[in-house]
């Protein structure tokens, strides 16, 4: 975790005493049911639950002082809460192993951070929309291979980002799914030692599903596909950042990043207003993937269960789900206040002298009777003196001026071929298609 | 692609032959929604779907030679069938993009990978399935850590991997739904030069729901969820492939991969039977793994579209869902002959002088009044005697000579800690949970 | 393997062919070494010798065949050679193992491999040093950010990639060398059954080093290290082939793939010229790097070996050597015929209204006793209104204009910031440290 | 950086206030050397190194607080500096621009965590060859495929762990070499407003080399350099905690991590005794290797440089290093203390019934005459009656009481093969190979 791309409520479900709320928590509830089921005298579970009541303070540095003789941590932590509890917390952890608390745990984490992650989903999906509507009819120039193509609106660019983003709220839902399963099932899993309705009720407690076989630990493909999906979506972060990056060029400048009054680009320039935001969530972007090959790695756990994957987690788990946060976020904030300069689309749309029309004009000759060969050969050979006026020249001039085009096509359906309203006749059905 | 790991039918579907296939259904039937326009005659759909009656070859050389000249490979592809067609055939491809082609296609062989791979995994789950209920109640030794831990069954370790490729073919279902995708809407996707309705059509006709906003390419969020959802499935064939490896080790011999009468087992030694089938699978997993993270860089392609992620689909499209197929397969061929020993799982499961056993004792003792810490400390006291034994010395036997044990348990209270059906008694409600 | 981005050379050394011809090569001259020690009669490697001397074809079909009964490839090549030579071949593999020949070839393999590589480098560099001088004082914006910076010359960008892949060549030069070792040491590598003197003559005879203790299986650390260079290499084409794609865009226009008369850029727009061939090498760097990774994971093999490894290097030897040999060349080729715009970068260049002398001005300013931050302050005012103005206002005229900056420097002072010959002025150093 | 895996002295180099003391140290050098030029007054730098000689605190609060207004984190630090400083500061960063900081800062941190890495090797390579030489003679049995192959020495298998990690010490010194540079060229990267003198100074005083061309930034393919290198020392180390995790298993046990008195295996089973220091290195390989790939991704930076890098430096520069240093010191703890069992070695050899002399009996044979198959047959017949016995046959008695063998060789030509010593006649000549 690096604190400069982190903010709070992701993080406060990773501190130590996060964790160790919600152990304390499954250990109060599986002994509850224990008590229920008469393993454990009921007085246990209300001596539990009494000092819960307290709101006492997790004491760290304790807990952390008991782990450095005992090298364990759910024992360490077991060993203090005793120490505040008194004698009738001895019944706690009945027939439990650690894995029942740590992997219930990091379930309840890991289904907390999806939570606050749904929601960053759908602020940004709000943000999108806004922008999608304010400039659903905003034209601007189309582009494949970064070279101009035909007309699109920046409005369509905004809903393309919100049908991909929609995707990743759906793929997020199904990876929170796979990973909210709650274990209390014993050491290798065969509940030799604790009923399986304890792990029915904590389960029931802490709103998971049940795990419904357990070897020991809960089985790391869940995990690995919970990764693979923020990697994801970490990738559709970077898609929507490079394009900022791209419409702010200086060349392009089609839009830019809000730059506040405070801000400095460059120590030594000071006229840079540079997509840093955007350079950043690439970056980001990066991070968040880097989780998921060591997820991917962690799957093959030998037999029952080895631990390998535990350093794994305790770096990933936080360092994923708080770098996503923080960079959905932040890609919501650049989105809501992203400067739009739909005059220099319009400029940078006519600049090419007229040649995203050229393949409209290809379709009137074809069906004008021109082969498609002939029709492309036509159009080519005037395209590319115009390509190379560097816009000076205009296709629909040399159109008008070709008699091989002339024979085919008058000029009032060559000038019709030019009109920009054409490209934008669909948008509507495209825009009733992402967001209604 | 490696012959040797590729099976005909997913190879099938990679083939020059077959992508032109498709690339020509797609063409007839926009064709056929061009002609129901009126943009097009219907003679130059039927003119298409007759030539396509007479199930011709298609001549991928002469194909090649044209690109070799266009460098195109849609238009070396559409000159090809207007030569064997005819004139009526320059009405295909109306107001289309090559990546209409492309995409689509690549969105049709990945689903009928995607049929294939699912009906691999219903293979696989009936093979783990028929040796879980086989071994249903084989006791073996749990491990965790590759320590004996306390005993499992042989049928328990099924149902973990099933529940594992059950959960991983309900991703598959979900992961080819989000590429099954029909994109007809041409030159940076605005339908400008044709009618959505096309989509639709092609959409229907070949099985895929339509794309809702494509920026000339079919997203490739898609793709990335995807190949990163066969490299969860690859990791899980890992996990299995590392079990019985493990199982197989000379000291452990608890199963082994089936040995042909003829297969050799190395060079030198005669005497060698080696899970190479397993260890394949650990190394084609790492192959298909490697498909996920060129995936996700795929993503973030420069605005409507580049180029770039078609040289790593080329690559990762075949090679990864023909070796996953093929690993999959070879997974069913090992878990359905995979040779079982439960006598030599009794004998191992023994061979600790009743260590695994010690966990029962302890709680034993603690519900006796002998406070957590100490029945620890007297339970780990007899148990290193036996530990350092190597399996020598019986626990049962030194824990009922233990005057610290006996004050708090009777000797018959000691043994009946050491039942075996114990800790098998809930093998029904996991079996239940997984299979029903 | 994918044929259309891979090149004959490499191809060749990894057919079966070329593999079973290593294969004998190992076999017989670890013969003679046996021979010289009297181990086998000379006679038994004379024949072999003899046999290779008719310059023998490979029957590839018919070992093939006789592997799939043995399933294992080293004794069907051994079986179908003693058919080819007779009993005296009965002497051939004494006190060898599969993976002495299996992992020998492979060295020798990926040695050749890294010879056509260091070729390519080679080539490369010359290419880019021969554009270096061509453009060394050509003029042009640098960018930051994607935002104009200051100037640069394109020669200095060559440079920069010169100097890059100057040190990829050293990296690949210690990667071969790490690679190229000969382990003859038999079954776990303690030459039991092999004197060490035969694998000093093999590795020598073939140009190898000798690999100092090998454990049946040379170490998968030299290969992890071999393919994580060929992923830093494909990295740094990723950035030269990055570079060119933004300098064709068609708002920048400094650059462009040369476009060949034949070819077309789009099967819809006539005037496209993309620059698929620097897209391409953005996606072929992503396959060469898909090797890393499995590479790495092949590492960890269990005790004196496992074959997890092989499949992994079936696939990522042949197919991130033959794509890196082939993106190489592309780029080479790129390079070479790279059409270069120096007016339309003279242009660009000139379009910030002087922006890009912004610093010079800041410390011109400073070093006339203005504090940095007013310094700062009036060249940024003057900046912004320069930048809102889309280039339209000159810099160098609203300085003149602002009172506060003419109490600092006079009109000539300023006018003295906007030469370019300044930022130029250290190429020559530049040029020399890089290519001297 | 998770804290329970780092190690104070790596940590030290990477906080804040490390961090600004590089920068500080950067930018007086730069001042020195500017005032050698007579760019700035000789006072500037003294003031500088005044400042500094009374060892002042860096109060990080205080810059942060300064960023946070600036959003420049370097123009931060420099107002700060300023502050306490006083006017003559205002000479300081003439003519440098951030990354001129940024980067060269990055190189002393990466150079000096190098140097811990480096200690940390030769510390891990001290232990293994004190274990080797220790153990050199320990015969146990090598295992190929994870089964009983041919007796090798534990020593060997330390040798072989020394060779591998003093492989990965050169690749490291090759890779510190690489990243150890230092760029002061300002904006860029072309000298225009600092003279490359600067430049030199700055490098000689900070250890580094010069960097012969830089694009305002250090290229990153240096990084990636460094980064894979730390992922292939990772593997090396995951490979030798996968080792001891296989000797350490239950049926193994040829050795053991140590164990202290206070420490607990498992909170349920009190047994056990895990290889939970090994399983951790596991993971955190598998951490190390995670900066891979973004290392990777980082190269491609558009232009002269964007800063889409740093948030991945920010995160892996520490993490990797901190991680792998601890890592290795881990394992360097492991080798020292591990628990070798030779007495189980010795059984774990001797529990074939003599398979491991297979082939020593099947060279005899073809030696004596007998054809290659028919060898190969006689010796696997009697192999597998032993190996289906589970070592209760002894290989030894079957073959004397076969006729075809004992028609080849006697009852003593026989027997000779059986002897030990025959395995590790050329145990000294690989140990001068590695440690001489």
């Amino acid at each position: 975790m690096v604190p400069r791309y982190s903010r709070p409520d992701m993080v406060a479900i990773w501190t130590p005493e996060a964790r160790f709320r919600i152990w304390f928590e499954i250990e109060a509830h599986a002994t509850d049911a224990l008590a229920e089921l008469g393993v454990v005298p009921k007085s246990a579970a209300k001596a539990l639950w009494d000092w819960w009541a307290t709101n006492p303070a997790i004491d760290v540095a304790a807990i952390d002082a008991i782990e450095a003789v005992t090298k364990h941590d759910v024992i360490a932590f077991l060993t203090w809460v005793a120490e505040q509890v008194g004698d009738e917390a001895r019944f706690m952890h009945q027939g439990m192993t650690s894995s029942d608390v740590l992997d219930t745990c990091l379930a309840v984490q890991l289904a907390r951070a999806s939570d606050i992650l749904l929601a960053d989903l759908d602020a940004l999906l709000a943000a999108i929309k806004t922008r999608a509507f304010e400039h659903k009819m905003t034209p601007t120039i189309g582009r494949s291979h970064g070279i101009h193509a035909e007309p699109v609106t920046f409005g369509l660019k905004m809903a393309e980002a919100y049908a991909e983003f929609a995707r990743c709220k759906k793929r997020l839902i199904a990876a929170r799914e796979d990973i909210a399963t709650c274990a209390i099932s014993g050491a290798v899993g065969t509940f030799a030692n604790i009923d399986p309705s304890v792990e029915v009720h904590v389960a029931e407690k802490l709103g998971l599903s049940v795990e419904p076989v357990s070897t020991q630990v809960i089985p790391r493909d869940r995990h690995a596909m919970f990764f693979a999906t923020l990697g994801v979506i970490a990738s559709s972060i970077e898609r929507l950042a490079v394009e900022v990056r791209h419409l702010q060029r200086t060349e392009v400048l089609e839009a830019e990043e809000y730059f506040s009054p405070g801000q400095k680009g460059s120590s030594a320039m000071p006229h840079k207003r540079n997509p840093v935001l955007t350079e950043n969530l690439t970056g980001l972007a990066r991070v968040v993937r880097a989780a998921v090959v060591p997820a991917l790695e962690n799957v093959a756990l030998w037999h029952e269960r080895d631990i390998s994957h535990s350093s794994v987690e305790r770096f990933f788990g936080p360092d994923a789900t708080i770098t996503l946060d923080f960079a959905l976020a932040r890609l919501t904030g650049v989105i809501e206040k992203l400067l739009v300069y739909p005059a220099r689309m319009e400029k940078n749309l006519n600049k090419m002298g007229g040649l995203v029309h050229s393949q409209r004009v290809l379709l009137a000759l074809t069906q004008a009777g021109v082969s498609r060969e002939d029709s492309y050969r036509l159009v080519q050979r005037n395209a590319m003196k115009v390509w190379e006026s560097d816009g000076e020249l205009s296709l629909l001039e040399l159109l008008k001026a070709d008699a091989e085009v002339t024979a085919a096509l008058s000029p009032e359906e060559i000038e019709d071929k030019f009109d920009l309203g054409y490209h934008l006749k669909h948008v509507d059905t495209i825009f009733a298609r992402v967001f209604d």
